[in-house]
């Protein structure tokens, strides 16, 4: 236990002489050490993907990364997934409303703005700390995907497609030379899955990946079965063998 | 008096550079200096047990640890006892009124998603601090067993088994080695016994052990009497002898 | 005056790296510096008993460690006494309204759940500081004794008998030695009357003795005169020669 | 100025590692810089005396540190007197109010009860500090006196005869070796005189000395002029000659 | 700046171990920083007077410490000149609502205590100082002089004849000496003014003196003019030759 | 960085222990940062200067640090502007209210008191700083000319001319030296013209000086245009050539 | 991680001994390490134009540093983008609201105090930062082209052309030595671009450069296209060559 420790416990959210939010910054250090999230935007429509990594006996099939907000909407999280849970609910909330309102679906950019609005105001008021993580949020509007990224500092940023968490500057280099605007979606998700086996410990199966679908046709958000991902992995590493950058 | 514990006798939950929330880390070491409990779904239902140490004069028929939530779910808990209380209570109205207004039994996911919610609710906002417990919750619905542990940074997660307080990272090696999914309720109380017997300094007597079960076919908890509970210790000392792990 | 001491005069209760809410155990250390008192459980009725140690002109007949609560239940504190008649209100209110809702008495162990959800809260919300107090609660309902015990923790545990304050540990252990299930209310009062000398500095006399009595026939609570105290005094004495544990 | 004390200037109260609440301590330790305070009942009423160094053109008929409450109730004060002040105007609040709801006369142990309360309240919650004085309270009720002592830590206690205030302990000392049941008005008078006398840096005169007497026979509180009070003064000075304890 | 200063931009009003309010000895201490203001009661009234150092081009019919309150009392002020300010406002609102209720003068005691009252409350809650200012508040009442003293513990106390600000200790050693209770308004005034020039550096003229009267027989506060001042303070000079006490 | 300044981050108001308001003086400090700013009294009215020096690019039609507050009263100010432009705000919603319930043009007087008590508020309560600015206010009432001087400490003064900011103290001496009653308004808007070359660094030139008049005869807040400044300017140095005080 | 960092993370915004409002200037610094903001008047309208380096995959037609408020006013920001957001979000509804209220557009100068104002009370108030950014809001207005620079401080003035963020000291003065009022909209923009340049480690191409215009005869704010932008950036490569001031 170090003295210099004591400061971080007791800290609100104010600048430092060289015009830094040091609290921001730890917060954007906490989704650097979660595993890692990829978002590929493609032709067909939006592939979003993590990694976990489950306990021998954790049952998977409620997703601790991975999240749908509405029929046409999903979110991948890295760093404290807690927040990620509470932005999830946030989202989800807004999205019912904004379409109960407007009666039609919400934009992708309408729900990443919204959260990260709430994510600067916990930036700027004392009495809460700013949230401790990352969300790709990916969704398919009027035929149209969308991707999102959104951060502890209450940035709002759209991407072909990204990578957050564990290695993630390593991983969006990958996605920037490799990615080509005219991916199908299998080939996005293949993509995708050799983001995560680049940044993962694991680099053999493909029970650590977990993957969610929203195509351009159906417009709906749908989890990629174990077989599939395990398709879409063996994929990505016959066409990006041993690929380490 | 060390000088280094002044700072946590004042602090708010805020991130440290390395982007850990040292507080809600604290918290989870109150869990750890906690006694055993452990869960464990089988075909027939869930095992929730945990250790308690009365002492000689205290009436144990009010058990400390192990709590009934509604007629289908109950609770183990390590940690700090009194914050579990606070959280059982809570349970213990959700769960109510979400039968008032659905008119049939809570899921135990809903429970643990609401329970985990306050949880993380506690280390973003000023004013109070983390709870300092870890639960596992069981139950039945529908004639399925379900299993959850939530923990003070507001993560819950679903199970086949699973312990939790001071030894649990050996016991959960043990269960992930020892379980197999068509436990019958006798095998699954008696392995977490095993599991009980594992952490503890007791290696004789069943007087520290107290357990619950919800079968699947009643799908009520009941509380398992001290007779029954002997012979599921005698059936694990002989099945698991000297197991060290 | 002591640098060290300074951290002390400002804390909220919060996590310790170690897991521990130090106010809290700062707390208990309060009830470790109060006189002791006593609480026996015996087959017709209950026995609290306190130390007092009054100036030589201070008048005795308002107690100031030994509280009635309602008809059916007593009370005995150790610990910062002010917090204790604090408590003692709440309780009282809270009995009275118990009893105007159900219209029948309140149970002991009811009562001894509402202060310590009380001190729970006060151990979690900011603004406010632990109770600096520990409670033993006796009581009769439906002819059957009842005796639990409260702490700054937000715990509550029922005992057969238990003894709180300075020297509680010895006296606990003395308690358990020789306490039978079988004891009349003489026999326990005069176990309460030796659990106090092994405590207190006074060997002699009765003066520093305080009890009371429920007794399971009548269910009310009375004041012990002086000159039955002093028989049982003098029974303990009989009894438990010399005693040292 | 010491490092040291910058500590002092911003604490809220809370526990010591050893159990003590600092803040409480303190306030007590500024009644005991205060100026002698004595109160002494007898068979024919209530005397209160306290010591008073007014400047030298002070108009003194306006007391400091004694009060009236009500027709039947007076107040003499040690410590931070404008906290004493803040108690008796509650105090008086009090009484009339209870006067109005019981249509009789208060008693003077429910007018210590609520001071002390009040005062306890301030021990526990932030945004506060403790109350700096202690009070006696004396007052006759159905032809009976009643003294009660209130302080900073929110204990209330009944005495025959007390001191409060700079060097109270020998003085109380004192009281307790001369005190009597069957004391006169006019000799409690004196003893009370001869306290203040022990106290006091002033050995001769008596206009530093202030009285009040509430008397059995008339209930109400008085005024002891300066004329009867060096009257007092004087049989304390043959009976307890340059007494030192 | 040294370190040690830190402490003082922060704190909130507690006790020290010594049992002192630090925070209300600097708000004491910032009154003996004022320029000397004086108050005497004489046979035909209240005089009170301060020391002004205006500028040279400072425009002075607007007095900066010397206050009328109500047609019949008046304020002079030593300290934090602003708070002064702060609690005249407060005192002339008091008093006229006092006079609309009970349709007669206020007291001048009544205002004294109402404004104590405060400044107590500016000592015992957090998120507030203590007010940096004495008064000296002087009037008629009935055809009787009347002169208090409030100070920022929240303490008054009436006087004859009392000095606050810069040397206040030295004047007021000087009053007690000089004073008589049959001095004539003039004669009081020119004691006032010998006050004034004890402790101001001006030891000539008198543009630095201003003062005001209530009379007995008007009971009306009036300004006295400065060719007024001039003359009693040639009295004074004649009077008291030289004085330094 | 020195951590000498760490204190400075986090203070409120509060008293050292030579009894000053350390946030107080530092906002005064704020004030002796800004650029000067000069009012003067003359027989037909009122001037007010202030330097303010644009970059080049700046356009000058909206004033920094001179405003209008009302059709007869204007403000020049020194220190931390956003501050100014808060009180100048508060200032003419305050005129104008004045004005609709009195149905008159409200006294410069009323306004700088309205200044300064909301100015001592700020230096009384917690969670707000002092105001960082202080403001020459100036105005005709009646026909007759009026200027008053706030600042930090809720101080409010009356002057026939005054300067603040940087370098005031010179400039003020100057004023006192210079100044005369029956000045006209050229002749004081030279001698402002003289004060603010006196501080500035600019000694050649114009456009770094603005400059209002509030004469007697129309009793209207006006502009004065920039050649007439720069003719007031020229007399100044003849007037007052090589003025170094 | 320097101790010297500690103070950093706990302040509120209060003066320092030498009247400086470090947080205030730590938001300032904020700023200076944004990337160029540059906005520039023309006779025939307005120029704002920021830089903005996005990741090779993120989608730029969502500009992050500029926006449009409303349908005659537009923002270039640097800093901490999240609060420009913030201020924007402000603007858009302060400007909606203004027009339902006045059934006119409104003044740029109205939109640039209402947002110098949120910012001067967010310096003041404890609870909240200030904001970390600067703006500059240009709009036309009755034909007529407005431009004005806000910054954390709670400062707005007008400007013929400015620049903030990174470079903006070196960039205002090549502003300062270029500019001429006679400006086309066409040389505005070559001109702006060349700020950017100037300031921007990109010294090729034009994909980091994004520009709006508000011309004064249709009143409307407009983006300009990517291709228009990169004719703007070769005629400034032209007319101000291998510039560095």
């Amino acid at each position: 236990m170090l003295p210099a420790q004591q400061g971080y416990d007791r800290a609100i959210t104010v600048f430092s002489p060289d015009g830094r939010l040091y609290q921001v910054e730890y917060a954007i250090e906490t989704v650097r050490r979660g595993t890692i999230a990829v978002g590929v935007k493609c032709k067909d429509g939006i592939v979003i993907a993590v990694e976990e990594k489950p306990r021998k006996l954790q049952i998977s099939n409620t997703a601790q990364k991975i999240f749908q907000i509405d029929d046409h909407v999903g979110v991948a999280a890295a760093g404290y997934i807690p927040d990620a849970r509470s932005q999830v609910d946030n989202a989800r909330f807004f999205s019912q409303s904004n379409k109960m309102i407007y009666d039609e679906p919400v934009e992708v950019e309408t729900i990443a703005k919204h959260l990260a609005d709430q994510s600067q105001q916990y930036t700027q008021y004392a009495g809460v700390r700013p949230l401790g993580v990352a969300l790709i949020l990916g969704g398919v509007v009027s035929g149209k995907p969308q991707l999102f990224l959104t951060d502890p500092s209450g940035t709002y940023i759209s991407y072909d497609a990204i990578a957050i968490g564990s290695g993630s500057d390593q991983v969006t280099d990958f996605l920037e030379k490799t990615y080509k605007n005219d991916l199908s979606i299998d080939e996005a998700s293949a993509l995708a899955s050799a983001g995560i086996y680049l940044s993962s410990e694991e680099k053999e199966g493909t029970s650590h990946i977990r993957m969610a679908h929203i195509k351009t046709d159906s417009g709906l958000y749908e989890i990629v079965s174990d077989e599939q991902v395990a398709n879409y992995a063996n994929a990505a590493k016959e066409k990006y063998p041993h690929d380490k950058n």
